[in-house]
């Protein structure tokens, strides 16, 4: 009878202590999920300000330049955002004229990471395009070959971040223009961006193109 | 003895209960949590096809439209998430000139749907805009006061689904150009655009406008 209540008192100890450390597993992983999945969102026009310490964090730069320092910006936040690539950079842009952001996908080449650039052929081609100047640097950028526009406006950092929304790459857009951009890493939201890159990529492959106009 | 054990029998048994019973709770509210949150992207250009049977789901209308029916394209589900609306939509948008969403507008209108639409002053005055169409129809119409671009392309349906991405509502961004729209239920997203559409509606009251000119 005392060994019967004992094993009772274990066997019903243990299933509670079971289903516990279930419980406690199942909200630490959904509450690390959570956690894990950024969804921001910046608005634009952006406050103009210092970004020099974002490209060289150990340099003091405010003797050389006349504009706000330390403050923390939608473009700095965006400039963040694409510098913390480690492997890839996907960028399928309308238009792209913005200096600064030419200089951080410049950067991120020098450090090695694997950069591809899909662009609106018309507007690759104005003046003040930074794609010539991508180009020349060795990155690998493709225009697109239909008689449409490429009006997309996102970028997909190592293949899990996606940064999308209204604003073109251009400083009339940073600096003046009501914009938005959304980042997130949310799978159901990045996911068909990467399939669709991938797609628009492979049309736009202008060696495919060539080769089926003498087939 | 025999009562001891019963005692300790019950309370156990009540403790796994409760706990089996917290952690199904737990997983139910979670699952139904990511069940109800959408999270969708569309590309365009869209298909053609007729968007008749989405205006008048009882009528036969393949007698009277040479356009492929029943047919699933990007546009067609834009326009059912636009008219999903039960209690309001808040447009905030550069351009507006396609008249199938204008419709769609001016329907949830008629059905008692609170409608505010924010715009660019200079391209709410181009040929083929909707934004007289809907001013006629009583729907309330805001454009931007400020000498800049309002470049967003956003909407909130009833407050808790953002539609945002790089498509003008415009005929040639839907059947022409390549696009995207994000639709979207993730409060990290959808809150921040509902505060900036508060935001810009009232910078842009031109009634406070006009009376800060007199000041």
């Amino acid at each position: 009878m005392f060994d019967s209540m004992w094993t009772v008192k274990v066997v019903s100890l243990g299933v509670v202590a079971l289903s516990l450390s279930l419980e406690l597993l199942f909200w630490l992983f959904s509450r690390r999920r959570s956690e894990r999945i950024t969804n921001k969102v910046l608005f634009f026009p952006s406050e103009v300000a210092c970004v020099e310490h974002i490209f060289s964090p150990t340099l003091p730069h405010s003797h050389v330049c006349s504009l706000p320092h330390g403050v923390d910006t939608s473009f700095s936040r965006l400039l963040r955002y694409i510098l913390s690539a480690c492997s890839s950079l996907d960028l399928c842009l309308f238009s792209f004229s913005n200096m600064d952001l030419s200089r951080a996908v410049l950067l991120l080449h020098s450090r090695g990471v694997t950069i591809r650039v899909l662009t609106d052929k018309v507007y690759s081609a104005i003046s003040g395009s930074q794609i010539g100047v991508l180009r020349k640097a060795g990155i690998c950028v493709r225009c697109d070959v239909s008689a449409v526009h490429m009006h997309h406006k996102f970028a997909v950092v190592d293949g899990r971040t996606l940064i999308t929304g209204s604003l073109n790459w251009t400083l009339t857009a940073v600096q003046s223009n009501m914009e938005n951009i959304i980042i997130t890493e949310e799978p159901d939201l990045v996911q068909p961006f990467v399939k669709e890159f991938c797609r628009l990529w492979g049309l736009n492959d202008s060696a495919q193109y060539l080769s089926s106009l003498t087939d």
